[in-house]
């Protein structure tokens, strides 16, 4: 430990901001920690919020989890709520501070972490309408106390946080108007997958609409861009966030090009000794490689406690962000990691998709659930690019382990070779994550080629022709137009009633059809296995016209 | 494809026998397939045979995946069931089959796959007590017939399948003793995190019998090694398997040294173009290096795939064995993979160990239960060597991450780095996973040096003195002898009140006790956390007394 202890500012004390300053005091007894803190409250659960509001939550307190005394009292931290940052002198080394009385004190520094996060996206106030956020203690207060059954609502932008706001107004009886500016829901998910969303929404009474904004508002109610005018009595903002840089731009720190503050492997911004961690700094992308804003609470943390080891004199540096993400929706679970379809093609990036629809255990136990799975692959390399999983069950387990083994290096085809736990009531000897590489591996190979639900259309009218190897009874009850059926227990005795020139086979989640493509191609006909089956076709052409 | 046909002999139809012949008609559909199996069924769901006995599937035909003709139908496989193979001649390359009219006929092969399986280590019967292993769709049967409330039943094994034998046969009403031979259950765990086991299993009311055996039997009880008698209509033997290797033997194949089969990296046996595949081959082992049974109905799916793989004229090679297990008890889930301290101990391996107790998602959402955690890593490589997880939430998924982290070569302080999926009702945004990995850091580097529950009664004698530093009220509702106790948040003010010499910490679950161990450090104190604080001894200590 150095002679003269150290001073150390960090500006924001939730997530990143209270991760640095409590690891910091467990490295450096001596140092002098100072958490300025422009909100009332420090290191409470965000995340939690729209919980608190449904009623999920019903203790506050619990969403506080530290306060400025407890913090003091285990770490000696001089945490200042009410204290806003107003000015940084990067030559002088020292913050300028606003208290709660409106006075300036100036305060010196050693090192300075920045953790000021994210703010809302939203340019103008709804006239007529109370508009909240829901990010801060204040906001869910706020929202919490104005809820009442039947009260409209309505929440603009259906991402992460504007989904568990509707899930939670609609706990409380609200009745839940969600505005989307966009044709989809939850775009961090490509459409096929996101599908379900507006159809499980729906069911629970909520008024979804989607490819419109708010234009105008008035006392009880809001007009649309379509014209449509919709009650509400609240309007619940959830249509994104960027970084909160004012305090950094103003003090001549290096933005950079996605407008998050600009900082290296460690953290460490274009000024000397001053760090910064979470929301309001641009992240290093594993997939893309360039810069990203990836706004996870995680990602704060683990920025904010490896800042506190540098500062310590630790050598540490940051990974590249997965972006790893999940929600959950009325019992439903929607979960990425790494880049979405939609991202790749707008890259140009190469790509491989797979599609899968396992149970999410073993079927012969009672309560399994099915999963629907997407995994993006580089063809060239194998690597994982991104994955998507939906579902009421094991969502998570699924999205964590091709996280990891995406963040591993593990390749695509090489998901087959995990071996996991198993037991009936957990997973499959096969896993679905197992699936996913060998399905990966048949495509990627050759062994089975496949055609993508949005190819179908485009594939069929170049000439293919497409056969359903269903069951007569499956086809009966849905089946994608043009199809012929053809079972595939029958397939090897009606070779002859098949069309001549290329083939395009189905099933319901395409196994079978898989199974007929292989049987097929070995009698010497050019075939290609509808990815995802009917199914993934299904959702895929609900999504488009949602 | 080549001109001539191959003709490919299976040896035992239900899962790595049935995965190759699946995946070899849809790569080669001119070959001829040929399954024996000398049991009834083919392809049904061994798994699930406990589940069926307990009534929770209650639909015997769920557990039936395949049957002959439904195999024929869809993949032209020659599957015959009751056909026992008797012998093979490798030169000749001819096997000798008995069918059920106890006819012998020959059968040449090009190929030939030995997917022969495991079979009870049970050596002599009980006389006077019906006995049944519980592996075969007649097993369960037979025990399903059996079983009526009230009826006294003796498990003899505490391993995966007698613990799902011991949970179903309570749900059905049965008077449950389980007899184990080891002071432990379940002893692919370490003993503190097994602890909770026999707890749970008698608060259903299952006697459990530790460190005994079935000396003798007469109708209605059986006698144990200590003299007991135990009441027993119907013993269920779950004492282990052993590879079921007579029929390789007699051929010449060369036996590896665990008794298994021995294959190489593609499961090729001795013999030319005989493979052997499943429960009754010896694995690679990925931690230990060497061979080891490892019987796992995953393993034996992927083999058997990869097999057909390399018999259609494909290369492929298998992964070593990680020993990936779960096992489901009352609710409970005790999964691991890799190895447990006592395998490393035993084998004279440095080791670190660590142990934590998180919730299974953030404190503050309803619902979370408390995991325990161990985590064992190699001191001078990082590597992780093996892990195990108990709870009643989160279990699975938790030691699927770990399992693939491992297979990947991820680190043991690299699990702090992986971006998982966070929602509060899915996990904290510092997973557990990610705690696994910092306290791995912490006690690696020696930030903060640990002490395991089995050494603490060794370093206390050694001179070392032990302070709690949870709250008074933790300290009073259960303390280890000796302890005295100074709450964290008074330890800065009270320092002069601790005893001179070295000193052991410990809290509640191993958390409080690092940040002391910090604090206390930088203060110039010699001290050392207790790893996992009390609840990891007190699970330990009751271990040793049970």
């Amino acid at each position: 430990m150095s002679a003269a202890p150290l001073t150390v500012v960090i500006v924001g004390g939730v997530a990143g901001g209270m991760s640095a300053a409590t690891r910091l005091r467990r490295l450096d007894e001596s140092a002098r920690i100072i958490v300025f803190e422009r909100g009332p409250e420090v290191s409470y659960a965000n995340c939690g919020l729209p919980y608190y509001v449904g009623g999920v939550i019903q203790d506050r307190d619990a969403l506080l989890l530290q306060t400025p005394a407890s913090l003091h009292r285990r770490f000696r931290l001089d945490v200042r709520v009410r204290h806003e940052v107003v000015r940084i002198d990067t030559d002088l080394r020292i913050v300028e501070v606003e208290g709660p009385d409106g006075q300036r004190v100036r305060q010196a520094y050693d090192r300075l972490v920045l953790a000021t996060g994210a703010r809302p996206r939203r340019d103008e106030p709804h006239a007529g309408v109370p508009v909240r956020s829901l990010r801060t203690v204040e906001d869910a207060d706020a929202i919490h106390a104005t809820l009442r059954p039947g009260l409209p609502v309505v929440v603009v932008g259906g991402g992460y946080t504007g989904l568990e706001a509707v899930e939670n107004l609609v706990a409380r009886g609200a009745t839940v108007t969600l505005v989307q500016r966009g044709r989809q829901l939850l775009t961090p998910l490509d459409p096929e997958m996101a599908a379900p969303l507006a159809e499980e929404l729906r069911a629970h009474g909520v008024d979804v609409r989607l490819g419109v904004e708010v234009t105008a508002s008035a006392p009880g109610a809001v007009t649309l861009s379509d014209g449509s005018v919709v009650p509400a009595e609240f309007v619940v903002d959830a249509s994104g966030v960027v970084p909160e840089v004012g305090l950094a731009q103003a003090a001549g720190l290096r933005l950079g090009e996605t407008g998050g503050i600009a900082v290296d492997e460690a953290c460490r911004t274009s000024a000397p000794d001053v760090f910064a961690v979470g929301d309001g700094v641009e992240k290093d992308d594993l997939v893309g490689g360039g810069p990203a804003l990836v706004t996870m609470a995680g990602l704060a943390n683990r920025h904010g406690r490896m800042v506190a080891d540098l500062i310590a004199g630790r050598e540490a540096s940051a990974r590249p962000a997965a972006g790893t993400g999940i929600v959950g929706v009325f019992g439903l679970a929607f979960a990425k990691t790494g880049w979405s379809e939609r991202q790749l093609r707008a890259a140009g990036r190469e790509y491989l998709a797979v599609h899968v629809h396992p149970g999410s255990h073993a079927g012969y136990y009672p309560g399994a659930e099915t999963l629907s799975m997407k995994l993006l692959a580089d063809p060239a390399s194998d690597r994982i690019l991104g994955a998507q999983v939906v579902g009421r069950d094991g969502v998570d387990k699924r999205i964590d382990v091709i996280a990891t083994a995406m963040q591993a290096g593990v390749t695509a085809t090489g998901l087959a070779e995990l071996e996991l736990a198993y037991a009936p009531q957990f997973g499959s000897a096969k896993d679905p994550v197992n699936l996913l590489g060998y399905v990966a591996e048949n495509t990627r190979t050759g062994t089975t080629p496949t055609v993508q639900w949005h190819e179908l259309d485009e594939t069929v009218r170049s000439g293919a022709a497409l056969i359903d190897v269903r069951s007569p009874a499956e086809h009966a009850a849905g089946a994608i137009p043009g199809a012929t059926n053809l079972p595939l227990d029958e397939l090897r005795d009606r070779l002859d009633e098949l069309p001549p020139g290329p083939l395009v086979v189905h099933c319901q989640v395409g196994l079978r059809g898989h199974i007929a493509t292989r049987l097929l191609r070995q009698h010497g006909r050019s075939v290609r296995n509808l990815d995802g089956g009917y199914r993934t076709w299904r959702d895929g052409t609900a999504s488009a016209v949602a």
